[in-house]
């Protein structure tokens, strides 16, 4: 008999119901006896006891189905360790929640907040197996994050749609791409999408060198220009600022986002009619894509092989094509970023893409 | 022998080359003797002989293109009546730009504005042919235009992403929508994303009355709703407003565009979190819609049959099922809008969606 | 208070649920008191007693799911007056479940076939309304069903595809489209994907026509051909004959469907690779696109509305642009077919399309 | 000075013009002084001098654009060593042409077929570089071949389709996908689309098997099944046949093709109605996915990087997540296999999905 509670943290993003569905059809499958406990937005459902029970029914046709049907919150590991407006610990209650359901495991999906709690319950004596849920893709210990793939159609869909119109008027157009502050979203979606530049958290940029390389085109004949630019873009000058510095700089900041800064110097610059375009949430929402079906199913279902045989304190990921566990102390609290040297950024230089540095 | 000259002026939109590929595959079929000039970035080719020969094979392909082969560019119908820098006659630039080429017709793919410019060359005694492209369907004569139901398809797009985090998090989400100053795109995306509140221009909204939806809505148990609000959507307060007093307000208006604004007052009253997405200018781009390659192919094609038969002056349009043609001085500088008591209104107050009045 | 049944028979199509949605959002948003029973896999479940009720939490999230949550199956009119293995008169048992729980109305929502035995309901004293669901829309009284344009959409996807292949390639590439006997999706498929060729039943083909356009292009440097075939297609030839001699034909046809012949003929007079493609069942089914789910909203609304009213007997169909209510007398067994002057067939011949005749 | 020839040959898939243009965009952008011809229908254009000149233009708008813009033929290597019917030595010929044009290089995109061919001209003492074109995944020395996600996304489509069909009439359905003798797409999308039973060729099924997987799920009141099946997908007793048993077993075969032999079988024992559908060609077609312009644009400009350092005599491969150089003769003539073993397969096994064995 094994009583094994799941929760989804953080960001939604596609294919969680998709890896939850492997684990539960793993479980379900084994011949096991089982009891499942989904707990209700994140943490919360398991700090105040909110959850109910799953049966095979509830994964029924949620394999292609967008968000997640426990519902999540962002709950900050901040404050987690913090008592709640009434004083009750959460970490304690959360505890008394796992041992009052005599849970023998927790599956717990999320990104970098996320795997830092479940590393504490980890260390509170918990089990715990985690899933790499992202559409930044920014985790450590794997080389994939379920969600990354989606949320690059998306924002190429958008960089597609962009283009046709950039084309048409002879603009320059920025595409605001998410993913926190890493850029493995942007550069993947500026290259699908064929973007002109590419500015990412990982290498800062140069206004003058982006505004070169729009020169360089318009000289070459191409009437427009198409930026991908990371919402956690930075420029050199800010990149050298200290965090203190930095804070107080964005006090006033007078942009929506960076690519409106970028935008206006752009613009102030050369003249040209320059627009930017946020896709924003609807990066992270919508039914996941094919490879992202596959690859949260097989975590989902490997993460299930290791509920079976107790093998606990894992986050199950994907390296070098094969999935494997890896130890959530490993995981917790780093931060996988593209190397500015990566093999890919060398390439999409090839291209003649410029990265404004 | 015909000699033909063709432009796309305004925004772009989807469908525009699927539209002139109909009128050229009409007149090379019809085995007539041809020359066909295409003028590039609109009003603009026109008034400074910028064109291009165009052959069949330049509408090779381009059926499922988006943008316009031949470029565009928004020019005002105010601008075009006045000299440009170098104190050129526009009006009798293009004049003698379509004699120069002893053009038979010109055929003009564009919205109300451009609508405007060529009622006045046909007023000047030039031989016009056009063709209603817009995604806001607001032109006058026609049931319907080229691009809108692309325009909606990617709306809707947008909102269908949205909904899956909506749920997720028990948000309050707003999608904007384009269509300046009429609603018919996003009354169709929100009624097919199923929204929960439609706010277009044309039923003036009230904030209480949408936020009593939202309250009503999380009475019933539903911890997220989606609101479609055009980018036009004005409150009935604001709708009171002259023209002028309506002016002064915007002056200093704080908010990126309306549906910031309607965010933060029900985040003021309700507490709940509130997010906007702005799909833009993706609206407007992309591969059409096969609804919209039929529906601009035929169009074109009845194009190319006026000017076979010369008959002139006329707007290719849809009424009730039948390509038809309009007089271009009925189309010229009239609004078409959603009816408040329309059918497709009341259908949707049917099924519970609220407009906010 | 309303007590009402529902059910969907007939081939499944998309935006059934998104129908069903329509008429039980506005049942339920009206206040009325109401009981609301769905009968599973169409007739049959009226007919044996098969149903569960339906709360509003069912058509929470089905807009956008493709099939039908009651089930369907295909219930020939003919089988429905015929008594079952065991003797049980099916009309009668369907009277006597709708008096056992007492309904005012019937919801039906079908096709051709679903109609006739709608009305024959009728005529037997029981209050129905019924909705337009076909791929096909050849369903009299109304200028579009539900289903049709999402269907166009997947047909003409495929078509984009073979595109690409036969331009590479060279070669002859024949889509075959479903619409039973019907030409309007392959029609507007054809047209959307840039079709050379379109044959349809209503347009019965020669093949010496087909293999002259195919020629005709090769002589004028296109390498390659696509022909979209509604799977209903008939040559002149088999046009001709009588019933029985069609009948007595088909019994030693050799191919698997008319695609196949025509492949087969042309490959033999010309010596051309043509390869045949069908995309089949996929094109009734997925997510219904944003046309069909505004479309379908909008008559399920107008459906709650009758209802409401208690106005029974009627289809509840589209006709110039409105909603409109159709004696369902005047639409059962009748068919809607294209006719071959229709002016969108003329506007397809003016873009040098062959309809082989 | 540099110069360079390509050609495309074999079936077309997508992201060929995305390949074609990495190499183009590398090697424009780097300064060297270059030539660059394009030989028209793969093999064949090289044999009979068939070309033309290619410049950046060229490679303008291609990288979303499905097939290739050199077009492709199938020239099976058993062909390219028999003189043609003119006594033309092809070999020869290719190699003369070669030497006409004074090439540096040639960069050849193909599958196994055309990689036999490309390893021979290496022998003759040409200078190649090749690209590992495919949807089947089926290439030696690479982890992944472009095509093989845009062809993953378009079967899986297809299933999705089916899967709302399926459900609503309770039938089962099979789905024939494409892949010769391996198995890796039907695998792919039978996962992402949620297939029951996935059979390929790697994995000889039971037909018994198959059916008692059927009977579980009725049982287990699951009313439908979706099956998707390899087009080489194989049975135990068929895969024990001799090579000419086989070929005499195949020429008295009276199905289309495997799904229909399988259906028929199914339907026989279990009455229940079982429908096909094969997606075919439109799988290699259409625009190439993000993660397939992505990947063939890195492949491209590393292809173009050997070049520019005279490396020849190698494909560019993926392996372990990064770009490698693979020498021609260890990829020629071999064929990359689903291991019945491999993870991906035992992680489908644990979701409950049936192979048949």
């Amino acid at each position: 008999m094994k009583r094994i509670g799941m929760l989804t943290s953080g960001g939604d993003c596609q294919a969680l119901n998709a890896a939850m569905r492997g684990v539960a059809k793993c479980l379900f499958h084994s011949g096991e006896d089982l009891e499942m406990y989904g707990f209700l937005e994140g943490y919360k459902g398991l700090i105040y006891g909110n959850f109910r029970m799953l049966t095979p029914a509830d994964f029924s046709g949620v394999l292609t189905k967008g968000g997640t049907i426990l519902g999540s919150s962002r709950t900050p590991f901040k404050q987690i360790r913090e008592p709640d407006e009434n004083g009750l610990d959460k970490v304690e209650a959360m505890k008394q929640n796992y041992y009052k359901l005599r849970l023998d495991c927790l599956v717990i999906l999320g990104g970098n907040g996320t795997h830092k709690t479940a590393n504490l319950l980890r260390g509170e004596g918990l089990n715990v197996v985690t899933l790499p849920k992202t559409i930044d893709n920014d985790l450590w210990g794997t080389d994939m994050t379920f969600g990354f793939q989606s949320a690059v159609n998306i924002a190429t869909d958008a960089i597609d749609c962009i283009h046709t119109t950039a084309a048409s008027h002879g603009r320059v157009f920025i595409v605001e791409v998410m993913g926190h502050k890493v850029g493995y979203l942007t550069l993947n979606a500026g290259m699908a999408g064929g973007a002109d530049i590419i500015l990412i958290p990982e290498i800062p940029y140069d206004i003058k060198k982006v505004i070169d390389k729009i020169e360089e085109r318009n000289k070459n004949g191409s009437k427009f220009t198409i930026l991908a630019v990371a919402e956690g873009a930075i420029s050199k000058a800010d990149a050298k600022l200290s965090k203190k510095e930095y804070k107080e700089k964005m006090k006033n900041y007078k942009y929506p986002s960076v690519s409106y800064e970028i935008a206006a110097k752009i613009q102030e610059k050369t003249g040209y009619d320059v627009r930017v375009t946020v896709p924003g949430h609807t990066q992270r929402g919508g039914s996941p894509c094919p490879y992202d079906r596959v690859f949260a199913s097989r975590l989902g279902s490997e993460a299930g092989k290791l509920i079976l045989k107790g093998e606990y304190g894992f986050m199950v990921g994907y390296r070098n094509r094969e999935v494997v566990k890896v130890p959530l102390e490993e995981v917790a609290g780093k931060l996988k970023m593209v190397a500015p040297d990566a093999s890919i950024v060398k390439e999409a230089k090839l291209l003649g893409i410029s990265f404004g540095d």
